[in-house]
């Protein structure tokens, strides 16, 4: 006896949702398996920021691409989204700006421009003073900034929630506390998932577990080198917002959401699955902000938080098909960009599910084989 | 010595945040002075329904004109405050059942029905069947329902919160923690307002104090005869929507947001501040919905919380200029229509403060000179 | 490379926290491996009674005299707690209530008193009317009650805290956000653990995971018959308490903690690990709650919260080493009962690992193997 | 008509519950009067030193022995609060350092001890191998401190809840959200009060309102130059205490409380009523925390708040009868010692009205007709 659907989906992150909203879109059966609740991990912790040229600095291969592809869903996804679910992912497309406060800042800067530019895609230099005639608050110690226009940001914890709440709408069962203790497998072939109070089947399952993929797949013997890296934040508000754009330094970034908040971001430490905030994280935070954007001294504090990316040792997510057991897909390992490549990874992992030949990128780098030990 | 400004406002409610928006639009130099923070009594804590119909009952009359006016404006504002402040008041407009669960019911219902179709306004009857083919998750002790297409709701907290950040936006003052003392009249006319921390001198005082205006007008030895009534209300998340209307019956009101919430109020306490929620108040409120809705008994409790509306003894707000002191102008006494009246008493106001002579509305009614003993 | 530590417990709520604290006293070097943080689960859910004699109704066999002697030890606990740790376990002793509002609950607990006199336990019978001479708001429908003055209550949460402080200030090293992945096991002995951090070695491992032993011991292949049981809870505030002893009735009970709180609780939902509270489960608490202490419809509703209960198949904790692999011991299973027994499960887990003949209490019921399959 | 009671206390923050309590005592019948909730103020956000000499520097008058005196009472005090209300204040007295960071600090500090043990009060020198010695967490730039064995600290916010549970047991009544808007005053003598829901009439009436009491006077006319000055402070967790001993130094404090709890506190701004905490604020209290205690960078962040303290232009608290009405008490301007002083307050209030003279100190520096304009 069981239950039985077409797709399970391990995770209730923001990748999982993309997935599941997908495939609810093209009629597929589809549960949701979350060993908490909805979005209160890593999606519920991100800034938000889609940082799709600005993070990927000279790189301008299959994961530029991918963070392009992914960046250019997001207007007509917020619409979708809101119709559907009646959740606002509030998409701030106002640019960003990566700062340069030394002359090596200045010189690698207009380096990435250079190969950004070669790739076709906008950026532009502003001197200092531009740089502070565009956002009055900045720090007079800014030497300049490239400005990339097309870089916005959402709300990180409705983006994941907006989607989950969406393919519920379609038809889709999301199941909180229900953690997956072991996989059906089947000559080789994914049959269904077993979770600690039922046996659940269906064609294929895929796993969005993010930063605990790595301990997750060790349950079907492969070693997923997923591993985890804790980040801190804090937010403030004001009553009129200190910036306009997203701002991106060394070691902090300012993302201005709606109502006045705005979050500073983020602290790295790799290898812990503790999410606590500490005083070291947090006031090195503040005193960067503070550098940044002198005005943030006068502003409310309002929370801390942490939350842990999923981080590959070569950088690149893992997308698609586990190399043995058929019907088994991965999509995880996100790192950073989570929530800005997450609606790609929703079409890419339903069309691969659905047999499609993917023809407008090279999935070969995030293939889940290609460095994996079984 | 003391700061200038065209306008104070006393009180950062929803209808002081509305009333400095207009004047801000208008290039008026505002300051708005809260005692606490924004938006953190009766605004905050309304679900905000636009029940400019369901709530008035045979009443067409000019506090039905001022709701059905109200009312249109919402559409244009919600896309202007978005614009100014980021902030979504999540305005939806897909109509309110008011629900007849007795033969008294629906004979009430259909003569308040006739009067409101009389008056040119929409109104329909549906049957207990067609009200649960429309709602399949209410209760088939249901016989009918008046169905009001227009009648919506918003987000109140975002609502006040989007009134005051876009009046920031456009350069008002948003004081908080600033209580106001006493007023400056001199020669029959209001020269400023004395905080217990500084001295503001301005040509016009706006006094929005909702439930604490009576106590506030007393200070200027006025009996404004306005008083408290406390409403209790509660929240419930569940991943698919219960309902698409808003539901209304007797003692309980079911308001379906965004992302799955649904509020449940609201209870009804005359002349108390008191904000706490009882086990009275919300095990009352829950017998009350499982009746109407009997799935919400699965939904999760995501919390209670309590407000106080501000009440007068004729139940009409008392909108206008005071009569003896110039200059002194009133917005409050709006009860439990408060967010539905925001957006039309802001306009009204900021009217009577540039002299403009108030054409399509008969406003007599609301004058603060109406019952008030000096 | 590794860790090591003489003895690793894994699970940071209060059985884990009592076991750490027994040990460290015996200079035991300990480690605590929590995943996620201290008394976040069942132990800070819990109402904290020690209802020794009322909970056990016929049964005076090894479960009553381990409820017995548990009970026992918390006047010295509480006070040595509190000097190691600072933590204030209030615990209160002014007996529990066991209230008859039928006829046929009179008869029972008259049967329940004679068993529990028979095994020399103090147990006394009151009227309706001296309940209320005792109590006097509670309702005039009480028939009687058994009155059992030893029976008392802590705060639940406090006690795990404290149990985990005092035995950190003894050395013991406490890590939360420290999932075990698999236990390293030689030759038939325990040899460690592994976490998704680290290799931890040791000389034994204690399993006190309570809700979720059953699918951690599924790891070494031993089918541990333990499912979660979830209780729903809710508080309320007062300035004078309402009561002065616990109060126990069918499906409610009511349990006075300090400054005026009232717990109320608990639902009973077996085989689930959700943790949400449902519409359906705290308005079914209130209206009990209601019925038998009518004057807490005025109390403040303070907070509803959920947790899951360790339950077995035959109702007895396990408590024992593992029949096949030497080092293992559990210490799971206590169901409703894990804040009572906590004190003496510490020392007895700690007897048993010294290698100590327990003399004064028959633990074989309790024994891991009675009914486990390999 | 009216209520009738023999003492209203307006203001239920720790001053005001210390009256109502030691009033109760003997047989009063009082009511207390709190605008909002009980302890939600300054005795709700204070860190809770009883810093009686390490405060007071080279005074001796009336001010210090106040402090000595008042400190005295604890002991005893925390065991009645107990019994009474249940409430733990968890009294430390582990002893203060006051700690020297410059050869000026050791100078004034030497200075101040001399005084302090010619007034015949303990203090010991520490050199800052023996502060380390004894708080090795502390930094190595410490270069001694003044040690006093007597300063300890209770929980604050408990210690304001315990008194007025203490005070409610024993019989009086607590209103909350009642918010005082007028006194009644009949022929220079006191006779009530008027709230806004009722009048109250007593034969005494005692003004307890903290930062509040500037403002409140000016209702009956008097100017009282009580003003508030804004704290923040911050705490973290951590399993084993960093410190024993509570830690003051130049623009920042540490106090260890119960669990591992440790609150740094405070920032100091004066002639502000506003609770927002600040990035400059919560960052610079980090700074100063980790030059003094190195090892808090990586101990969990928990919160940060704010409360505003209420000073007075002398320094001084104002403790005694109104020179014009007879009947009108204050107690208020505690400043940052309200906590600490707040036993003997409440004695000495309860003498005055009992018409008792007050032998074993001088209370003449503190009474109201010292510096008042009327």
């Amino acid at each position: 006896m069981g239950l039985n659907y077409d797709v399970a989906i391990i995770g209730g992150g923001v990748i999982g949702g993309s997935i599941a909203f997908q495939l609810a879109k093209r009629g597929k059966k589809v549960v949701v398996l979350e060993k908490g609740k909805i979005a209160e991990q890593s999606s519920g912790a991100a800034a938000g920021m889609l940082a799709a040229q600005v993070e990927m600095g000279r790189e301008t291969g299959p994961m530029f691409q991918l963070a392009i592809q992914s960046r250019a869903m997001f207007p007509q996804l917020a619409e979708e989204l809101r119709e559907r679910s009646g959740v606002d992912i509030s998409l701030i497309n106002k640019g960003m700006l990566r700062i340069a406060t030394t002359q090596e800042d200045v010189q690698e800067l207009k380096e990435v421009m250079a190969c950004q530019r070669q790739a076709g895609h906008f950026a532009d230099w502003l001197t200092g003073d531009e740089v502070r005639k565009t956002e009055p608050a900045l720090s007079d110690a800014i030497l300049g900034a490239m400005y990339i226009e097309h870089d916005g940001h959402v709300l990180a914890p409705e983006l994941a929630i907006a989607f989950h709440k969406s393919a519920a709408q379609l038809g889709t069962e999301i199941r909180e506390f229900a953690e997956v203790k072991s996989l059906l497998i089947e000559q080789g072939r994914v049959k269904g998932v077993v979770t600690h109070e039922e046996t659940i089947r269906c064609e294929q399952v895929i796993v969005a577990t993010g930063a605990w993929s790595g301990q997750f797949m060790e349950q079907v013997n492969m070693h997923l080198p997923v591993y985890p890296v804790k980040g801190e934040c804090f937010s403030v508000i004001t009553h009129r917002p200190l910036l306009q754009s997203t701002v991106f330094s060394h070691g902090c970034y300012l993302v201005p959401k709606r109502g006045g908040r705005l979050i500073v971001g983020a602290t790295v430490k790799e290898h812990t699955f503790d999410r606590k905030v500490t005083i070291e994280g947090v006031s090195a935070l503040m005193e960067r902000a503070k550098r940044l954007l002198p005005g943030i001294a006068h502003a409310e504090f309002e929370k801390a938080w942490a939350g842990v990316r999923p981080q590959t040792e070569d950088g690149l997510p893992f997308l698609g098909e586990h190399p043995e057991h058929r019907g088994l897909y991965l999509a995880t390992g996100h790192f950073r960009n989570g929530i800005l490549l997450s609606p790609l990874t929703g079409v890419l992992i339903a069309d691969l599910i659905e047999g499609k030949e993917i023809l407008d990128l090279n999935i070969r780098p995030f293939q889940v084989s290609r460095n994996v030990t079984v």
